[in-house]
């Protein structure tokens, strides 16, 4: 949208100063007293812990209670057709844990036996074929790393700064390791005849989620995927076999896929014209809008975890883009004036979210926080402002502005409009 | 130890024929009636899924319950001190989710409550510091996925093949995701003095299990971290804070970290004297085999994951070093006498799990099934009996050599010896 500006070289340097130097001066560990080790013979150290392989099945310490994804429970009609949000505010890292992972269902969480499963491909194809979990699990496979966002996320901020926290902002996103059979082998199976430039992939969930996608990219990066993170699939995330649909939309990454239909046209679904399209100020709707653009959050500090001291402090966010890998990640402290590159930490892969950090020190003083991803075709994420200009308010769909939280003198943050 | 043989390209072929090629013909999915949809309309869809949000934390399909960590009664004296194994037979690609990440403790799991948590660094340092959580927290952070591998993994197969299962043989290892804080960074903070050469990490279960560490690993890639696959550790894997020390063997990753003392030499501490080190033949230890030479184990098929039917399959599993990148991994069908180049499908990280690939179509025939891991250093894994005319059978640890499994007519895999 506009090129990311760069006029305060001369400041970057105060800004992005060595972490090391920085460190010694603002954490602030306390002096240690050698005759009185901390944390002096704790308790726990006086008695034996819990046995080896009590739980077959580990779950997070008694402590983190908290980090729990979220409803809320205005946002739909029934539980069934709902979302959960991942808690990004808690999390670091790329991976999201599974038992973590966002949920967004339209009639519920289908509860599928694994023997009794089976995917359908048929439609313009030269033999329709009906595979069980065990013949996809016999098929050569693959190991891609993902980010998935529903289109909805950040969709209430359409409207203004709606709601007070990155989980409920931005928490219809994770990003795990997916195992899964590339769709191109079993098409190549089936047979695409050449009419074939669709294909309709539908859950076996009581909503029959059915989305159409181009033939094309049906063909470049999708998995019929039935693990994430190592292990099978989550009831939520479409247990036991899912389409994974790298960059787009998570609306066409049906859950319990029950059936891949080949046609020589998009079947405009329900999903697909009623929903999940832009509808722009003139009442025409933006059609087919597969990809996710390029978008980031901080999601420290930010409302759910607001600084507890002054001093030297790690700003943490998450960036993504669904047109390929993200390049670059910009903060700005002062709500858009400025910006500086932060470190981007740990693996960057395409279409997958990477972890981002700007250390500062923080004196008290009230910040407005902002990050802007910028992907390797050159896209700058651009301001709330820049996209309501184009696309209008009406849409809930596909919000990927830069988000501000203001950051009070006190540590609170909330979330605001700028500009 | 041996170069790699590569006796077999006229095969290799014939072994590693192109995926979708091969899977046309083997996977042999049903012909579909497009008048009799599969499932047919089933259960599931008839009716509404459990809502959205019902579980804050999720966890696994019902379907799934088997998929968890197994203990082995007879191994140690108490519960306390003991071991669980990875289910590796039940996963794919290289992301171990925290839930099933195995454990060995000394002395039950610690429980510790955050707001209690203390880090002392003392010793030979100009500032001796204790560290709160929320001290580490705020310091600049990284994100690294790295294998932790049990120093006795394996360990009973030195005197032959003995348990019937790879979640047995190779189960104490996982991979994940870390983030924390790089040991570099606190050592700079307290100012290590001229002859502060080693470091002792004590954790603060009721064992006090301690290690002596090298100060060149200390300042080289070494982590002091609090989280895993984004979340905080699990209880058993240190909540809230562990070392972590890639490539070398679990043990040296202090749990539960309480202090670490800077010193001019070793502790000699039991677990790296009468534990933890390798009696040779000729009554001498070994002594400081900290780094994890290069392995692999196939883990599908395997003991636990049988055969179901001839035809196209993929033999699927682990490799690993703790001297750098996995560079490349062999598979053998004849227990060694030939060998052919595995597909590493999925990212390659430093010190981390990959994820190997082997497509064959099996007619029935019997098989002895091998894989070999060779390292960025050239290291080629060597046979188990390599190893024993090196080390004898004292030890328990340390023990790299290559896995057989004995695939029968029926499917059935057996754990056995060759050559």
């Amino acid at each position: 949208m506009t090129e990311p500006t760069d006029k305060t070289r001369a400041s970057r340097r105060k800004f992005l100063v060595g972490a090391a130097g920085l460190a010694a001066v603002a954490s602030r560990p306390a002096l240690a007293d050698p005759k009185n080790l901390p944390p002096n013979v704790a308790d726990w150290t006086h008695t034996l812990g819990e046995a080896v392989g009590t739980h077959g099945y580990g779950s997070p310490s008694k402590y983190e209670k908290n980090v729990v994804r979220r409803t809320v429970s205005w946002l739909t009609a029934t539980p069934e057709s709902s979302v959960s949000f991942t808690p990004l505010h808690e999390l670091d890292g790329i991976i999201t844990p599974n038992g973590l992972c966002f949920e967004r269902h339209h009639g519920g969480i289908a509860e599928i036996d694994p023997n009794d499963y089976r995917l359908m491909l048929h439609g313009l194809v030269d033999k329709p074929l009906v595979f069980t979990l065990e013949d996809l699990k016999r098929l050569p496979r693959v190991n891609r790393i993902h980010f998935l966002e529903c289109a909805a996320n950040s969709g209430m901020e359409w409207r203004g700064a709606q709601l007070n926290g990155c989980q409920y902002t931005h928490g219809m996103v994770h990003c795990v390791q997916y195992t899964g059979v590339p769709l191109k082998l079993l098409l190549e199976q089936a047979g695409v005849k050449a009419n074939g430039k669709w294909i309709m992939a539908e859950g076996g969930d009581a909503a029959g989620m059915n989305r159409s996608i181009p033939m094309a990219k049906a063909l470049d990066d999708c998995l019929v995927a039935y693990r994430m993170n190592g292990e099978m699939l989550r009831p939520e995330q479409g247990y036991p076999v899912r389409l994974v649909v790298p960059g787009w939309e998570g609306n066409v990454w049906v859950k319990w896929l029950r059936r891949l239909k080949v046609g020589d046209q998009p079947w405009y679904t329900r999903e697909e014209t009623g929903k999940y399209t832009d509808l722009l100020e003139n009442g025409k709707a933006r059609k087919f809008t597969f990809e996710m653009d390029p978008k980031s959050v901080i999601t420290s500090p930010s409302p759910q975890a607001p600084l507890k001291r002054k001093g030297f402090t790690v700003i943490s966010g998450l960036a993504w883009s669904g047109r390929g890998k993200v390049a670059r990640v910009d903060v700005s402290l002062d709500g858009g004036r400025n910006w500086r590159t932060a470190r981007i930490d740990g693996p960057v892969f395409d279409k997958a979210c990477v972890r981002f950090y700007a250390e500062i020190e923080w004196n008290g003083e009230p910040l407005l926080l902002q990050s802007r991803a910028i992907d390797d075709t050159g896209y700058v994420q651009p301001s709330k402002n820049d996209l309501r200009k184009i696309r209008g308010v009406n849409s809930i769909y596909h919000n990927n502005g830069i988000q501000t939280w203001s950051l009070k003198a006190d540590g609170e943050v909330e979330n605001v409009e700028v500009g």
